[in-house]
């Protein structure tokens, strides 16, 4: 398997090639691979990838769901492919491979197809709350193609947009501590030929008080039954501002994201992440650390506390819009947010029997 | 002139000598002394160093006072000091040059008192919003003795609370792009024994949401006659936070900060500032260019723009009070701030017919 090494982003496009599960479980802890529909694909990529070289299937789907605790994604991913293979065992060791890899690639291929749904019914929705177009779009954290099989969530919206030539400019929050703002997005928005700007999170405050703001377009690590959105921390702020400003804030991510069995945002566990990620600098490039990743400088006091919450979480009244494959929820309320959850296991049931019938 | 530089906090203590204007006004451009009122008392020294040297006085000051361009204190303390030199020119050059540091530390000891008087004001109103004590107080930025002859304004208020055992935790922000907070004042913090945390300056929403903070005690680099409040950008989007949780945004500043000639916050001009600021990692310590100030990795894209103001305008309907040396204005009107002008002009003319006398 060979993957883009994130943690070296911007500095250098380093292909980081991984022979076996155990250095993909590496990769995966390392951060080298990160964001959660991407993680689902890779474990099931790696899954295949155990396959074809003979190793214990089972034990590689295992040690991949559990290379990092809370990405729901990879387990799903690396289960998935495990009981396709599991199933066309008796057809022979390399059938069992082929079946995996293309139990891999259809995983891969769905994620595509959710992001294009998501960008197709985030573009609708935009045209109506915003329709002069000409759009200046302010997101955070990194939402694009590093993160899927596809271009992603939120910034597969930007993106459609910037295609049909409506996106006047992307505003890109920095996403501190681990800048996946500016290291990852603006890397994309770079590549797309979007006219972007980089910016500190505290400065979106004078973005929107000097009218320069259209919409809030974000992803979601997971949004509850009551329609509440827990996503990267910075997130709640600019809904605050948004919302204070008049400004549409809408939320972006497959209809999985959903999690039925947690009621309220309140329910929502945020993690806690280690202090040096604000106290210490981004390394110094290759070599030295991955950038966004701490081995640079102090920058606090040796021994300062850190408060360093990875995530947020924004109440469904300050959410304008949520965007999934599935169709848009707006107003955001407990009633279309399970509307949401209903079609997407019909829609899961269709396929499930249209696998059966092959 | 012994200099505590503070481009090498937190990673160093280090002590940087001027042995003349030329090197006093280099340290100065360095951001090796930096805020408002320290920057006033430095001008007034350099002043008295070039009289004390023997040097062109009169030319020494109008050096320093166009060291920085937006810094008036830096103007106003330089050329108070000329004045005292050039009183005192007819009894002789050393006679001259005492009068020159015996201005200089005139300035460094009123700036001193007005920091005690802003702390005893603070204190006074907070014991009146915050009954309850136990105060957990969010700042943002350096606003502490590294800017000032005394303790500084809003920290000068946060150590007073402390000291009197009020002070529960202080949530210092990390003030990105240039971490004043994370650098600075969580070393003031340290130093002075608080209980405090360093975040990012995003996860201040968290915080609010959590119900963690107490009041938010930022100081101000410009306050018009309306109430309208420049401070360091991330300052506004704070004072809509506190605002949408019922919690008091406190400004704290000498009341030459006020700036009768500006009549609303929208005519406040803000310094947009380079780039590199946002998309250059901080340096790797000593011998690596500055902590918080570029040096380090790239942390977006080569060319990537970045939207990067110095500051932000919060306006007055947000803010719960402005505390100053000569009293507190609470609510914030246009009539609050004439009047603590009106006492300030007073308390001018009383030293200055003081000063006539002797």
């Amino acid at each position: 398997m060979v993957l883009l090494d994130q943690t070296r982003l911007p500095v250098e496009e380093a292909e980081l090639v991984c022979a076996d599960v155990p250095a993909l479980v590496a990769a995966i802890r390392s951060l080298a691979v990160r964001g959660a529909p991407v993680l689902g694909i890779a474990g099931g990529y790696g899954v295949a990838l155990a396959a074809a070289l003979g190793s214990d299937v089972v034990e590689a789907a295992e040690q991949l769901a559990h290379a990092r605790p809370t990405a729901v994604n990879l387990a799903y991913g690396a289960r998935r492919v495990k009981a396709a293979y599991r199933e066309a065992a008796g057809g022979g060791a390399a059938h069992a491979a082929a079946r995996a890899l293309a139990a891999a690639r259809a995983l891969h291929r769905e994620d595509a197809e959710a992001s294009e749904r998501m960008a197709g019914h985030g573009r609708e929705l935009l045209a109506g709350l915003v329709p002069d177009g000409g759009l200046r779009i302010l997101t955070h954290c990194n939402t694009g193609r590093l993160v899927s099989g596809g271009e992603g969530t939120a910034l597969a919206v930007v993106k459609a947009v910037h295609r049909a030539g409506g996106l006047r400019r992307l505003w890109v929050g920095e996403t501190r501590p681990l800048l996946q703002g500016s290291r990852l997005t603006a890397y994309e928005a770079a590549e797309a030929g979007m006219a972007y700007s980089v910016l500190a999170d505290g400065a979106a405050g004078s973005l929107f008080a000097a009218g320069e703001v259209d919409a809030v377009l974000v992803g979601a690590d997971r949004i509850a039954a009551d329609g509440s959105v827990a996503n990267k921390v910075g997130t709640y702020p600019l809904a605050v501002l948004a919302s204070h400003h008049g400004v549409p804030f809408v939320v972006v991510a497959p209809v999985t994201t959903i999690d039925p069995e947690t009621e309220r945002g309140s329910g929502i566990e945020v993690e806690q992440r280690a202090a040096h990620e604000v106290t210490v600098g981004p390394g110094a490039g290759p070599g030295r650390g991955p950038a966004g990743a701490g081995g640079g400088p102090a920058l606090a006091p040796v021994g300062a506390h850190a408060y360093n919450p990875a995530f947020d979480v924004t109440p469904s009244a300050l959410v304008t819009a949520v965007v999934t494959d599935e169709g848009t929820a707006s107003p955001v309320t407990a009633a279309g947010i399970v509307e949401l959850c209903s079609t997407s296991r019909k829609r899961a049931s269709r396929l499930a029997n249209g696998m059966m019938k092959t």
